[in-house]
């Protein structure tokens, strides 16, 4: 397709000031399916509305399985009674499920009620897993084999029942009681003789609980390179399966949040350009009121040392650096450990291991800066003050280093999100007791 | 399989202090390829090289692709070189291309001369890429279809030849020159009838230049939530496949270098456990130095109001706060930046709309924490000072959110990685003119 996504934005925004409504569908029907998606995400609600009624139906479902979750909750609510229930109805059970998380709960509870019966059997049973858990994220339809089933005869199945299934990429293998023998991919039945019944091509490949968080899961689809994870229950029965495509998707999310923790936020779930100011103020306003109101410990800590200050107010000059470079030692520990314990590197009770890591590592920064620092202070104001720094910045980056490598572990280990404590925490428990040590040895070797 | 990995550690442990080589090759011999891979992420790298080699041939070569980056090189430069050479002639073609990039270059240059002609072609083209494109990180190892062969020959032809190609789950069709005439998933040929020629099941699936980043086309092949991504000369003739294990692959490291830097240091490229701690020093001890120096400026700037300072030496108190506030909304607003940037839901020539945006939610966080201040320095201190400090929140926040708006944009723009900029460059920017306008406030409103 020739046409960049800036021409197709542009041509809409044309056709809809005119009102064309025959080309507007015209040019809708004619769009792929990630188009339609990066369009719709680009233009205002309102248009979103109106367009998405555009889109043929087929692709609406498509099109519509593949926003952030707050685009289609708001865009669910914007369309007409009937287009909603064809469309619910439509959903792959995973996305349906998401989707009911988002609603208002009388509006989930009377979409459920207006379901045919055969896919509220497969909605309901997701909906008693917690949030969270891979039970409301996998999906229940899948392409089951038994073992005594040749590769001809499982091709055939996939062909027959193939296009119903959210994935048949991987396929399990149970006996009559759906408890789960193993999985065929398929590519091994692709390449294997057709007579060979699957039991005997069966791989190893990852298996979770249904309880089990998605997150974890979704990792180990990654990490054991497979085109899904299979589902089971307290049993061993196979439950679903939660794919490839669906992984990818729960670690965007997952990234999302830790992203926007880092920076002191929370995430937006759905695309920058297109959230209302208020929204993203939302998003950021009570993290900065949180991190201002524990700052004012700082002001607290500064006035213990107000006499130092007055005395010498050279120190007060240092200030932002100290604090600054106590900031960012703690910042970077805390960064790096919480990427670890994301990719599973390192566990909580891991921390002893950690924390001998971070001092040396802290130490050995903080020398190398606090050299710096008493050799640039001492040549330009004199080399008590010069002292001062440079121990300050030692056992500041020492600190530093060991508090932000920990904090990740225990906010893990308490069932906090440890990116909540990478960057922005970090930095301001770091401010107050930098200072502290800041004003202790400058009180010590300058005697004010 | 009942034991955990901290089992299989231990265990291993054990052998190795025994020396018992049988039982260690046996034990090796057991394991799934992702136990294999995180026991040897695991342990020293003395013990890994010693056990990589008691790994089954085939074993080994799956494991050591499967290694970060930094641990295949080193592992690499261990072994002995006749194990060097067979490891190196079965690696696929991009992991290869991979090892040679982390390897010394004359180290390099022999292993590609003791390579076997047939494979020697596949690799030397690649080499001919830039770092960074997909060019170098593709799969030239794939199943090519003719569009008049039928669904059941395509099917054969996988079966003959698939277990060489990368991927069978995308299959490219082209004519006899290798133009590339569309593709098809290995589900689309396993659901069609078997006498359908594949022409007829071609679905529109994404294609990249062989120059183009391979982090974007990395990003399409999820976006797209296709099996693979087709890769082509300039003339669109197939040179080969970027794979969705691959793509993943690739954007864990992106997503490994934005995480490190927007924590201000440079990723690990290994677990961190198995990091030593001059390393890790290593990958923030430039970053913390030039943080460090390009703060001397908060020092400069307080020199030049070292009077005032000196006039109120309240002033001082809330120096940390103000910048720590000021560095907080810019660090928000530059994560969130950098994140939309990343995922292509904003571009540099998108400045404008962030500007706008980010001017009215800095001035209303900023509205909200200046009332704020106002009111307690107010009540605590008194009501000039509360102006000085109110009127600074508001002033701060609107700057910071603005700049930290702006420069993920304009480092993308000029060639920077984005996520350099994010937290601790904008910290320290928003420290030193955070602090420029606290005292022109205060010097205004107080008189000093």
């Amino acid at each position: 397709m020739p046409e960049t996504l800036d021409d197709i934005v542009t041509r809409t925004s044309e056709l809809l000031a005119e009102r064309d409504v025959a080309a507007l569908s015209t040019l809708m029907a004619g769009l792929s399916t990630t188009n339609a998606v990066r369009m719709l995400e680009r233009v205002d609600s309102a248009q979103r509305a109106v367009l998405f009624r555009l889109l043929p139906k087929d692709d609406a479902v498509v099109v519509f399985e593949r926003f952030d979750a707050t685009i289609r909750s708001e865009l669910f609510e914007s369309l007409r009674s009937d287009d909603v229930i064809a469309l619910f109805e439509n959903l792959d059970p995973d996305d349906r499920v998401e989707l009911l998380d988002e609603l208002p709960s009388n509006i989930a509870h009377r979409m459920m009620l207006g379901l045919s019966p055969a896919q509220r059997a497969l909605t309901a049973p997701m909906l008693g897993y917690d949030r969270g858990s891979v039970g409301r994220r996998m999906s229940p339809e899948y392409v089951r084999l038994r073992s005594d089933t040749t590769a001809a005869e499982a091709l055939d199945a996939v062909r027959r029942t193939g296009p119903d299934a959210e994935s048949v990429y991987l396929l399990p293998i149970t006996d009559d009681r759906r408890t789960l023998l193993g999985v065929v991919t398929l590519a091994d039945l692709a390449t294997a003789e057709s007579t060979t019944p699957v039991g005997e091509l069966h791989s190893s490949h990852p298996v979770v609980r249904a309880d089990s968080s998605a997150e974890v899961a979704a990792r180990l689809c990654f990490e054991h390179r497979s085109p899904a994870v299979v589902v089971v229950d307290s049993e061993q029965r196979l439950i679903g399966i939660l794919t490839l495509e669906q992984s990818s998707r729960i670690l965007e999310e997952a990234e999302d949040e830790d992203a926007a923790r880092a920076g002191g936020a929370e995430p937006l779930r759905r695309p920058y350009l297109s959230t209302p100011v208020l929204s993203i103020v939302r998003s950021r306003v009570v993290w900065l009121l949180v991190l201002a109101l524990s700052a004012i410990l700082t002001v607290q800590v500064l006035e213990i040392f107000e006499h130092a200050l007055a005395a010498v107010v050279t120190l007060a000059l240092f200030i932002p650096l100290l604090t600054g470079t106590g900031g960012n030692t703690g910042s970077q520990a805390a960064t790096t450990v919480t990427r670890a314990l994301a990719l599973g590197d390192v566990r909580p009770r891991d921390i002893a291991a950690v924390l001998f890591r971070e001092v040396r590592v802290g130490a050995t920064m903080g020398a190398m800066l606090g050299t710096l620092g008493f050799v640039i202070a001492g040549l330009v104001y004199d080399w008590h003050l010069g002292l001062v720094i440079g121990t300050t910045l030692l056992s500041i980056c020492t600190l530093a280093a060991t508090v932000g490598g920990a904090m990740p572990l225990i906010a893990k280990k308490i069932g906090v999100d440890p990116a909540v404590f990478s960057t922005p925490f970090i930095s301001t428990f770091c401010d107050a007791t930098g200072l502290i040590v800041y004003f202790l040895i400058a009180k010590a070797v300058l005697g004010v």
